[in-house]
Formats: structure tokens, sequence, C-alpha cells
């Protein structure tokens, strides 16, 4: 075995948590990968909410879900991400979360997450959170403003009350070519 | 599930290393958990040295093994694991090695263990390990010295060449009770 990356760690994680018929929120679509992926773990009876702020995404994910018959329990949403609240049925129970931080891979690079609208729509998913529900972040840096949102992000995910949650990091630390790092949230 | 401990991952990252047959290191004897978790997986084709400095470690570990017939495949060894090389056959290959950092639990706390000779005995493993190979360290720090053998071995770790080794740091960072840090490096 190889120790796995934080991507590959992201969704060891998920698949011990998500289960068919449960809610789920993508909050970084982006290529489309991550909302495929937890569509197929819920299935039919569950739930995908997957948000971008960039239609052309949103349309290659959605051509994608329809190749796949993911299309039905899947719910794409035009916004940011910190407006999930507006999106989501109050009565909402969320199984997981998940985040990709940085900018959408392949494009000019100018659209990116940012910590503060990033940190609003993480308070927003832990309110949703079933207990032993996971929020998973997984956050690429390299680029302009990454390590601005990244340092921001750390320093609120240290904050959260340990009688709450539990914050993970899973990074490697002798790299140069700054791989994404991993944090989960675990709601106790 | 819950986000596994860093004690508890420290296995599942063993689990999927050690092979029956397999040679091995506990480097930190200490309780002698790990002794015995890792004599059980190597099997009696394999090998377990094991060092501590401490002679009440290894003889109260000893009496494990004679109880679990784990003996016959563990070599436990009086002395710091500093030394190691001088008590390994050189031809040894090592699928694993594990240090547990910090002080022998139920001890007085007078008996802990060092950055330097930490480090020194980190360098030695790596020069053993096989392709694939791992060297788990799981650091308890909330001692005094404990922050500042975390510091130094943070240090080393961090400076690695990454065309050799992978590694990997995993640990919870909103508790206030210090949980124990764990560093995994894989050998490419």
């Amino acid at each position: 075995m190889n120790l796995e990356s934080a991507l590959r760690f992201s969704h060891t994680l998920l698949d011990q948590v998500v289960q068919q018929g449960d809610t789920v929120i993508d909050a970084t679509v982006g290529n489309g990968n991550d909302t495929i992926y937890l569509a197929s773990a819920v299935g039919k009876t569950g739930r995908v909410y997957g948000f971008d702020v960039q239609q052309a995404a949103l349309d290659t994910t959605k051509t994608q879900l329809v190749l796949t018959g993911l299309l039905p329990q899947t719910t794409l949403i035009h916004d940011g991400h910190e407006n999930l609240s507006v999106h989501l049925p109050s009565e909402t129970t969320l199984a997981a979360a998940i985040f990709n931080l940085g900018y959408l891979p392949g494009s000019d690079k100018q659209t990116i997450t940012h910590g503060k609208t990033t940190i609003s729509a993480v308070q927003q998913c832990l309110t949703y959170l079933q207990r032993g529900g996971l929020v998973v972040i997984v956050s690429y840096y390299g680029h302009p403003g990454g390590k601005e949102e990244l340092s921001e992000l750390k320093t609120f995910l240290q904050a959260l009350p340990q009688k709450q949650f539990q914050v993970l990091n899973y990074q490697f630390i002798n790299q140069q070519n700054e791989p994404p790092i991993l944090f989960a949230i675990q709601k106790r």
C-alpha cells in the first residue's frame, strides 16, 4: 500500500460515513468528480446538493450525471456555497459535506474560493450535520490567495469547540510542490 | 465510524504493510502493546526487535510475550534505540518500525525520549527500510521536554528528501489536552 493522498483519503473517510439514503453536499462542484462519487454513494433514495458559482462547471457536471444515470438524486445550484442555507430545506440533516478549495482545474485560475465565504459555508454545514457526520475539506493552496484562505480556515477550525467536534488535519510535510491538505470535522 | 486516534491510525497503517515473515522494530517497547501487536502480525517466521532503556518495561513485556506464545519471534534489547544498528544484523531489511515518544505510561515520567536520540534512531531505521516500508511515530508531547522533542523531530522530518520518502502528519487540531500526533514515513 501507499500512504493515501489527501484527495484519496477524503473518499476513504466519506466511504465510512455516507450511506444509501443520506443527504450530502458537494460545496464545490468544479469538475464534478465528487458530485458523481456522492450521488453514487447516496443512491436513488438519497440527495446530493451541489454548489458552484461557475455555470460552465455545473453544465459539464450535469451532462456527466445524465450519462451515469445519477441526475435524479442530485440538485445542482448555481450559487456560492456561502448561501447554502438559502437553498437547503430547513429540516435537512446532513451526513456529510465536501469542499475542494482552490480554483477549478483547467480554468483560468481567476475564480478561486476565499476564506471568508468558505468559513461561512462550513459553519452552515455544521448546523445541519448529524451526529457522526463529516465535513471534509481538501485545500489546494499553491495559487495566489491560497495561503491566506488556508490560514484563515485553519484558525477557524482550531477554535471549534472540542466537546462538539473533532477536527483532524492530514497532510504531507516534506514535499516542495504544496500538495493539498485535508481537514475533517466530525460531529460528536 | 469515528475518526481514528493517532494511536489507532498507527495500527491501521501498519496493518496495510506488515506481513507474516517480516522483520520490524518496536523502538520504544514501554508497556509492550505494540511489541505484542507486531509479534502477532509478523508471525513465527518473522522477527520483532524491541528496544527499551527500562529493564522493568522489558521484563513485563517478556512475561506477556510468554503468556501469548509470541516470545519466539521477538528479540528484546535493553538499550537505547539510538544504538539499534549495533544490534541489528547488517543485512536486515525492515518492513516497519514504530516509535511511541514520551514517557512510559504509569512510570515516574522521569524517563522520556529525546529529540536527538529519537532522530538518530529514525535515521538508522530508514537505512534498513524496504521499498514501501513504514516508520510510524506517535508523539506524546504534553510533558516537560515533549514540545522540544516534537519540534526537533518535525524539523528533521520536513527535510527528508521527497524523492526517497513521503512524510505524513496526522493530528487533531482543536483539542486542548494535547492528544498525540502521528507521523508516518514511507520509503518510495
